[in-house]
This record gives C-alpha cells, structure tokens and sequence, in this order.
C-alpha cells in the first residue's frame, strides 16, 4: 500500500506493508484527509517527529472486532489512552499520561491507504455528511471544545484573533451557539467564509484595547497571545488555541494586573462536531482549497505551506 | 514634614509641606509603613516610578470629613477608582480604568508623615490588632483575592510556590480555609513560619511534575511561572501572584496541550484579610525582620533589598 512518511523535512511516499490490526482495533481504508498545520509543524521537527503524519480523516472500516462497523464511514478521535488511568477513567483519554496519538506521537497516521484506530475512538458519520465535509470533524471538535471548559454567559460579545482554518471554524461555532462573534484577521476573502455565516469579521492588524471579556487567539502566531492581552478587558478571559511551538514572550504584568484569566484548550468530543456538520451549520466547503491524491503528497504539502491555501485533502 | 521619595535608584528624604485634604478625603498620619518587593521594583524604575512610594500602612485619621473616623486607626485600599465607571460602580475600582494607585500610580504613598486617602477606601482598624500585624492588611488582601477568584472543591491539595512574604502569607490563609497546602521553598527559616501554620512544606529547586491541579506561583522569579506549569497537572490552574516586569519566556505548548488555566491575581478586598487578623488565624509577627524610623528610609530599603530580610517596617 501507499504510505506517507516525514522526516527530516522531506515529504516521501513509499511502499508499505499493510499495517495489521490489534485486538480491539479497527484497519482503516483512508477516504480522505486533511493537512493540517500541526502536519506543517511535525515536516519543521515540532516534536522531533518522524514518522507517518494524518490525524484529520474519514476512512471506511475493512476488518473490526464489531461486525456492525464494517463498511461504515468512520471519523476517529486522535488520542489513544491506556483505559486504565483516572483520566481514561474519565472519558478523558485525550489527557491520558500514556497516550499515543494518532499522526503525531508513537501512532502512525491517517496519511496511508490503510491505517488502524481503537474501535471506541470511532464515530459512524451519518448519510448525511459528505466526505469532505465529515473530514472536518476533528478540527471542528477543537472549536467545540472551547464551549466544553467555558460557559459564556448569555448574549456574550466574543473576539476571535485569526482567520486561518482554526480561526473560521471556531468563530462559526460560536456564532452558531448565539454569541456575537467579532473575527480579527488579514485576508478579506478568507473572513468572507465566517462573515457569509453572520459573523462582523475586520481586516487588519490594528485591534481594539480592553474591548472584550473573551477573546480567543487561533492566530498560529507568537504576536498573537500578546495581542490578546491587549484586547481583553479586567477580569476577562483569553482561549489560547495557538499552539506554538518553543517559548513565546508573555508579559505577564498586565495578566496579573488586570487578573486575566488564560485558557489553554486542544482536543474536543467528536460528538458536537458531527452534529453541527450534520444539520449544516458549519460551511467547510468555501475552505477546501486543493484536493490531491496520496501519491502527490510531497506536492499537497507544498501547496499546503503556501500563503493563502487553506484546507488541503488527500484522497 | 519628613517625605522619602524614590527617583533614578535613589531613596531621599527630605522636608515636605503637609499635604491638604480634598473634600471626601481623609487625611492620614503615618503609624506604620511596610516596605513589599513591588516598592523595591519602583525603586528599580518599574513603571519608570518617580515620587512617594508606599501602600501598605496603618495610619490615624488627622481630618476628614466624617467626624467619627477622626483619631481612628485605619487601614486603606489602595486603589482610587473615579466612582463613575462600570467597575466602580461593581465595587471594582481596583480595576478602574482611571484609577490612582496610593504610592504607585499617580498618588504620592504612605512613607512620609502624613498622607491623604479617599474616606472610602478606609477601614477601621480593630482594636483587637496590634499596629504591627495591621500593617499586613494589604498583602494579605491580596493573598485573599485568590480566594475571591477561584473556587477551591472542599479538601482540594494546593501547591504554593515561593517562600517570600506573599507566599507565607498564601499558604498560610489556604491553610486557614482548610485546604491542604504543600509549599515549596528554598528558605528552611521562612517555610518555618508557615510550617508551625500546619503547611507542609518543601526546600530545594526540584518540583513534582503533573502533581497538582492547583498550583499558586508566589516566587516573585521569571522561572516561577514555568516551573509552575511544569508542576500542574492537565486542565488544572496556575495562579499568577508574581508580578514581573517585562517579557517572561513562557513555553505555551503545555499550556495549550494540558488545557492548562493561568489565573492573573493581583490585590483584594480588606475585609477578610482583617478578619483573619482580628482572629490571631496568620502568624505575621515572625515574618517582621527591621524596623526602621521614617528618616533611615534610605537604610530600611537596603536592608530590605538584602538576601534573606522578610518585611521591614518603616515607624
């Protein structure tokens, strides 16, 4: 079988063996993927990575324990726990000491014509979901998070720093779940996706002072967090969904000052994310912007790391 | 009168005129003044300071408007909020947009004979509470507000970084509401203080990893917050009691990927800090290092800038 691998930088695709499935495992046929920029970050060494990247996936089910699943479309969430530990405990494997996650840490990826998942990190993706559109699940599930670890009061004004995938999505969850969203970003024609769904979208990189108890900074960059700081009013609340990669300057006087209250949040329930994607409440297509086969993933990469490519698919 | 003012890394004394009262404000004749670290980084031209420092003290009311508060001891909130804006108005002036700052900001402090305070911000002082603890008022308030901010589950485990004065004074009051505090430190006589509390306590630079959900970093240090995140376990919350000027390198990634909170926390109200005191419930007795008369203010700061000095109280 085909199969994706990083390292060192280089994007190679090769032949593979294909991989065999542990008890309580199911092999996957990969029906598309998306390159995500955590997929960008492992090609530049983020976590010393090497190895088969893909985390964002729909695949069909070829071999599982459970009869009922074979054939069926499946989305699957990333982390694999120990299901021993009081996090797994917990339904909280994503937080499990001992996980491995899928693409990214001792797992490999969904970046192969046939892969394997846990059979509970599994969710069927109903008729109604296209695949490319189903294949946003999981970074739809982390803008869901957010609403998971923070209740927003009633008719709660939210800033959203970044237009970039991440960016959108969380600020038409948001908008979605009632709040006024306001998005800060650069490019006119990627802020048309979230302002399409009713979301006051302002170009620039000028941001107003104190103006918002919540802000959620999904820039991908290091000035990000710091604009944040400054956007947020006393007592109010930044959602880091920024991961960067090595230490980023904070200055912590006016978070302790103006007592701050910074949120860090990653991973999210598949659960919410389905649904949203199932009445239509998210528009994902306007964000596909390359579809490629497998066998061109070096080129899906390059497109991918590009200024202005947004969602690239593998299929 | 005798005034000490700070300017360029100076600590000058010298005679001033007594300053006069503006309607609603009392004026104050300086019993007893603490010197806290955030006066010795005025000194170093934080907030590029220049002028009367000094914000914790115990004065007597010498005027005011209100005849009864007339030869009264009192304590005083430090911040003066304009009494017109929303966080005035939510008994928030310390996060008033246009607020003074006694000794800080815009409102020459309590080293000098006499000063003036708003008759709002006043507490009478118990007579059940020598001069000498009164004068914690202040930093206890602060170690408060922690309390305030965050709710605490019954019998939570709480980790105190930092064994300064702020610190004591915070595993101290945690230990008082119950809660079981593990404070960590490199000072075997100042964790004595809070380990005759019932603080279990901890010295040397090595930290548990991932070992509490709640974790307070009172190290007055940049390495602090980054041992702190270090010592955190997923989803649990770092409050920030350090205040640092400038950038402080923070490594973000854990933050984000744990689902981390960092709670700024800065000052407080006084009325459970004088609750405590009236109650005998902090040992703020052995924390009093020097004291020192008003016009050796120069010697009292460098003795308070010196390894090992706890507070210095300036009579």
């Amino acid at each position: 079988m085909i199969s994706v691998r990083l390292e060192d930088g280089r994007v190679e695709v090769h032949e593979a063996p294909r991989p065999s499935r542990p008890p309580g495992f199911a092999l996957l046929r990969m029906l598309c993927a998306g390159i995500c920029n955590t997929d960008l970050e492992l090609q530049r060494g983020y976590y010393g990575f090497a190895g088969v990247p893909g985390h964002e996936f729909v695949g069909e089910v070829v071999e599982a324990d459970t009869a009922d699943l074979i054939g069926r479309r499946v989305v699957g969430e990333i982390n694999l726990g120990c299901c021993a530990c009081e996090w797994c405990k917990k339904d909280l494997g994503r937080h499990c000491p001992q996980r491995t996650v899928l693409g990214i840490v001792n797992h490999p990826g969904a970046f192969q014509e046939f892969f394997t998942l846990p059979e509970r990190n599994l969710h069927v993706v109903p008729d109604s979901i296209p695949t490319e559109v189903a294949v946003f699940t999981e970074p739809l599930a982390a803008a869901c998070e957010i609403l998971d670890q923070i209740h927003f009061p009633c008719s709660s004004q939210i800033a959203v720093l970044g237009d970039g995938k991440l960016g959108l999505l969380i600020a038409q969850t948001l908008n979605v779940y009632g709040f006024e969203v306001h998005q800060f970003g650069r490019h006119p024609e990627k802020l048309r996706i979230s302002e399409k769904a009713g979301v006051h979208t302002e170009v620039g990189s000028e941001v107003p002072t104190a103006a918002y108890h919540w802000v959620v900074d999904a820039t991908g960059s290091p000035e990000g967090l710091q604009q944040a700081i400054r956007m947020v009013r006393p007592r109010g609340t930044v959602i880091l969904k920024s991961t960067q990669h090595g230490l980023v300057g904070v200055d912590t006087a006016p978070v302790i000052v103006n007592e701050i209250t910074l949120v860090g949040s990653r991973c999210g329930r598949f659960e919410p994310a389905l649904d949203l994607l199932s009445r239509g409440l998210i528009n994902v297509q306007d964000m596909i912007s390359v579809r490629e086969k497998l066998s061109d993933a070096p080129r899906a990469f390059e497109r991918a790391a590009q200024k202005g490519t947004m969602k690239v698919l593998l299929t």
